[in-house]
């Protein structure tokens, strides 16, 4: 396994590839957990190489969100991607990814109006541009994404069909815990007693769906949230994100949520 | 010489070049002229193969600007290009490039704010949009742009940079008439005294050029501009762009201006 930290030395690792090879790419920001894993595994299965990004991007972060305290195991995630046989980790500093002149992003507009885009102010601009320019150092045929994080899914598929990106997107499902929980880097926050409430998040979301799996009709569904401070409950469109007010019974949709626990943000969705 | 109107065929034909192959792309409006051609030369000389793309792009079009009026000689510009031995032509309409749901943008921040960008809001927001769709259907290792538009080569090697785009940028010279009128698309709309009167650019630029060299000292020059209305004079940093109140003799500079001509906005610009 190549560790590569800088934009140059990946590039050379890349054109060493054959030049028809498949190679798959799950960016993550590291403090990998069996979530990360399921991506690695669904990229090794169906590529000839693999590539993982380990970036904790500032641009995605808000001003008075976790940048600095984000979990950074940098260890512990390469012994992970080697059990894996991952071919190439980018590992690269921000100072590497971050000119200081740098003024061109990729901004996806009406993003910040979705739900969890009010919450995170340029949130989904940070992210877009950060896959971007992933994918421009990296150059994979394929790319995956969990669906945890359901809106950023959208914003991909989005960004990939705009700017006509040549890279195929995969989506893996949410790994949870036995309670439910959808495993997250950040879940590690929570203290035991949060921890045990945070599981209220996927039997709220499951509370819904079993109401609209059984009632087949319209309709938004509240979440009991045990006095948790909810951000949103959202149903949003499975193509847009954006918020309906009917669900189509073929279509579909996404119901997510995102709650407040201890100090810690956690976001799940199932799809309806 | 092919001629490709959709995605999926250009890519197609992309695939079946040599996998290491030097792929050179020249992106035009069409109107093709010799200015053009200087372009599609250089690729010629420098790459394996040449690709050039005819698409005039409403995205960078301002709502008062020509974007129904603009010249569209297909007929003339493909006899042109196959003369000069290219292999490839990206030709697809406005609804292929532009889904109905477009949201995502290249937004190059600061680049409204230089003279041309405040006389063409969303200009360079809609060049640098095309310019990276291009590059990810084109996929070429280098493109060729004119020297003539001076902001536009700024941008798209800001651009290259910021988001570790894979492509070699070459910059080619201004082409002019004999009495030094940059070649335009838009030259066309010039009337007989119009065009006479259009020399005044290169001109004004000149006189500034050579008082420069001459008196090699800080200092804006004005352009006796005839009494065409001018939009701006413009002396800005070679690599921003961005207005400069002193002109460094070892940095240089690059002397800019726009001028209506009749019905016809001119720009030319001088590198100092």
């Amino acid at each position: 396994m190549q560790i590569l930290e800088t934009v140059d030395a990946f590039r050379q690792a890349r054109r060493a590839l054959p030049s028809h090879a498949i190679l798959g790419l799950v960016p993550t920001m590291g403090g990998l957990h069996d979530g990360h894993m399921s991506l690695v595994k669904q990229a090794r299965r169906l590529c000839d190489f693999v590539a993982v990004s380990v970036f904790v991007n500032p641009m995605q972060f808000g001003p008075n969100e976790d940048y600095t305290k984000y979990p950074r195991t940098f260890k512990e995630d390469m012994s992970l991607l080697q059990q894996q046989g991952v071919d190439l980790v980018f590992f690269p500093s921000a100072e590497e990814m971050y000119s200081p002149n740098h003024r061109c992003y990729v901004e996806p507009e009406g993003f910040d109006d979705l739900v969890e885009g009010q919450c995170r102010k340029g949130h989904f601009r940070g992210v877009a541009t950060v896959v971007t320019k992933l994918f421009n150092v990296v150059q994979p045929t394929h790319a995956f994404f969990g669906q945890k994080d359901a809106a950023q899914v959208v914003l991909i598929k989005r960004m990939v069909s705009d700017l006509n990106i040549p890279v195929e997107i995969g989506v893996v499902p949410i790994v949870r815990e036995a309670d439910g929980l959808a495993l997250s880097t950040r879940n590690q926050y929570l203290n035991p007693v949060e921890r045990e409430a945070a599981s209220v998040l996927h039997r709220g979301l499951a509370y819904a769906q079993n109401l609209f799996q059984k009632a087949k009709k319209d309709g938004k569904t509240a979440i009991d949230a045990e006095m948790l401070p909810i951000e949103y409950v959202s149903v949003g469109s499975k193509e847009t994100m954006q918020e309906v007010s009917k669900v189509d019974t073929v279509d579909g949709a996404i119901i997510s949520v995102a709650v407040k626990v201890g100090k810690c943000r956690l976001i799940d969705n199932i799809v309806l």
